[in-house]
């Protein structure tokens, strides 16, 4: 096995990187850069050196040590300097993050990006802009943290046609939605919790309702279906309505909740969306806890291949964005093309209205006789079948029961219509909660 | 996202593929390369196509359809065919498959290779040989079928220092091993159904003893430590020593039974071990059921990467086989050169005396009062100490117990020295079976 690898030695010149942002991941890259010369030698052949490292406030204290002349709070000594020849954006948001990416790339520099937002908002633009430009575009860090799983998707995995997604992509949700499983705690206490971890941002609403997830999950099912998609294209729930007593009903019934992002084939069409969902305790994805994250692929070929780490942080994130620089510093030695994905089939995006799952719903109902079989009737009325049916906490106090019914696979617009008549039903009180099922 | 890429046109000559074998897996990426020839082009740039395709019995009916002209017999119309620029070897086995490599590298040809014994054997020099000669030698395929591991350690992951890894990369010893936790059958019993399945062969030996995993285990540590290995560097433990009450007593202290292929460095020496373990119940690892692989590594940005697929079979390991050939075809277009893994340090590997681990013994000892007492004291001399103790399974007919021990970490070589002295108590009928813990 390998052994005694020596530095080719036709490739002799350097490599300068230009960091974009010095926040925690900026910190993180930079102090790796500035440590690690012999092996980033070893690795690409070449020196990687640190040339210019953008921030916003000179004076900041910051948790790394620069040279001398390298810090800037001008976008320009970066973007116009011709010896800088990978961009490395870690700023995050899309602006000023996505002009300074396209003047990069005019400028023929190679980019490695952190950037979810902008990745999932203009990818298809930045990578035509890419390809014009015979720059690299590499966004490892953009999915998933230190999980290698946009590489493995452009590289080891490229002999497949992907017929589905099924990820965990989101931390702060899972550790919210782990916390409540594991404690029965409420949500906004275990939101609260994250908040005081750090996990959870003081606005949490990106997290919360599904929008960051959303971001990847476009990022992921362009990179599948090699096709454009925008975080609009995806259906999404959050997961604050959820309730300790849905955790309790889940276990019963053999089911962890998770909130998944899922991209899948359907015929012709691609069905993307962001929910929390009851998925088999069996299952790997119900393994996953806490801030971990776990995408799992399935392939023509290589079937379901799960990859599952670390989602986020400095060390992890730095992981993907320095993996992605050696790469970019071994294509410019070779000179290599762009990356060129084929043109994947012409695809649509299937509303959310034809999806077919089996469902979880709880109720709120008088605790009268006759209640489940009126609820039963409008779910036949629509030929949705029901697979159990759980009764517990009947509360004589206020005259009330609560009912649990998981169902075989339906149409969600079936599923829809017959909620909104139950929700008519003078019997019912609520609908507490709805619920998809991923088997 | 990506979308309307295009074929390169400044490369446009087509890739000549040989392919050397046409069991299963040569079946399998022989019709992908004829079935996909616009998604290849698409991916790569280029047509790909089969040349030649060796095999042993030309008249052998086979379950793929070659175009007339491709089947040889004569490995030399791969080998001397200067328009042949990848040789695909799927032939398994060490004669003639490694002289067949060899020769391809001196010619200058790129080599992607299923072949696990020949590269944890010989790895080392036939990298040494690409590299003089600019080929790409691949391996996707020699570890974890499906699994995208040795892509992922050699690109995605390249910025970390491997600390660990630890793996499950024999599905036959892990079906046999699932069986007997899920089902309590004996070993003999799982082994005949594995064979009944085809999940092992006739001859089991390489499976059951280790030696399998071992050759990836030697694949794996040389990649993680940048280093030659040897499969001779492996401590191995077979599985046939297990018995259904280990599986039981394990299930009782939270643990499942795993055959682990372990490398970690410790200090300034590497352990290589494969052995089945006590793995904790919630760990992913303990989860990985049949015939699934998964192999978790542990770099110093990472964290814990793990990732779980289909570790075998003629479709998976297409998919690695095919993807190799992408990014050899790409890398030919590129002009790049051969991988050049830096120089890991000097690392000597630590014989298995000493490790430390803690441990598991079940012991059949007399049932009389104070057995348990010279146990404890054989290891308190030894310095181990005991974590906890389960004891049933009295035998009034036989006069004797069942004693099972866990200890906490200690030296193998103390815990074999005080192994030795309980079998020499007279009141200790037998020890049953010695396991290590893996937290």
């Amino acid at each position: 096995m390998p052994a005694d690898f020596e530095v080719s030695p036709d490739i002799s010149d350097g490599i300068n990187v230009g960091l974009m942002g010095l926040g925690v991941v900026g910190a993180g890259v930079a102090a790796h850069i500035l440590s690690n010369g012999s092996s980033l030698l070893g690795l690409t052949g070449r020196t990687v050196n640190l040339k210019k490292v953008l921030v916003r406030d000179r004076f900041r204290v910051r948790d790394v040590e620069l040279p001398e002349g390298v810090l800037t709070t001008n976008a320009e000594d970066i973007l116009s300097d011709p010896d800088i020849d990978i961009v490395v954006e870690v700023m995050g948001g899309t602006y000023p993050a996505e002009d300074y990416l396209k003047q990069a790339l005019a400028a023929g520099k190679h980019i490695v990006t952190a950037n979810k937002e902008v990745m999932a908002k203009s990818g298809s633009e930045l990578m035509t802009l890419a390809r014009d430009n015979n720059a690299n575009l590499l966004f490892e860090a953009s999915v998933g943290g230190g999980i290698p799983i946009v590489g493995c998707m452009m590289n080891e995995l490229a002999a497949n046609d992907i017929r589905s997604i099924r990820s965990i992509i989101n931390g702060t949700t899972n550790y919210i939605l782990t916390k409540m499983a594991q404690e029965r705690t409420g949500f906004e206490q275990a939101l609260v919790e994250a908040q005081g971890l750090g996990y959870a941002e003081s606005d949490p609403t990106n997290d919360i309702e599904g929008i960051d997830a959303a971001y990847k999950l476009t990022i992921l099912a362009s990179l599948a279906y090699r096709r454009s998609f925008q975080p609009s294209d995806i259906y999404r729930e959050g997961i604050s309505k959820l309730e300790p007593q849905d955790f309790r009903y889940a276990e019963e019934l053999g089911y962890a909740i998770k909130s998944l992002a899922i991209a899948n084939l359907d015929e012709e069409a691609v069905q993307l969306r962001v929910y929390p969902a009851l998925v088999p305790a069996e299952h790997m994805l119900a393994k996953v806890d806490g801030v971990y994250n776990a995408v799992e692929v399935e392939g023509s070929l290589c079937g379901q291949v799960l990859v599952h780490g670390a989602g986020a942080g400095r060390e992890p994130t730095t992981s993907a964005v320095v993996g992605d620089i050696i790469e970019a510093a071994c294509k410019i030695g070779n000179h290599s093309p762009a990356l060129m994905p084929r043109n994947g089939p012409e695809l649509k995006v299937k509303p959310i209205g034809e999806l077919r799952s089996r469902y979880y719903v709880r109720l709120e109902v008088a605790d009268h006789p006759g209640v489940l079989a009126q609820i039963a009737q409008l779910l036949g009325d629509g030929q949705i079948s029901i697979a159990a049916v759980l009764q517990r906490d009947t509360h004589p106090e206020t005259d009330s029961a609560e009912i649990v019914i998981t169902t075989h696979p339906a149409r969600e617009d079936s599923m829809q219509m017959a909620l909104r008549r139950m929700e008519n039903l003078s019997q019912v009180k609520k609908v507490s909660n709805t619920l998809r099922i991923e088997e």
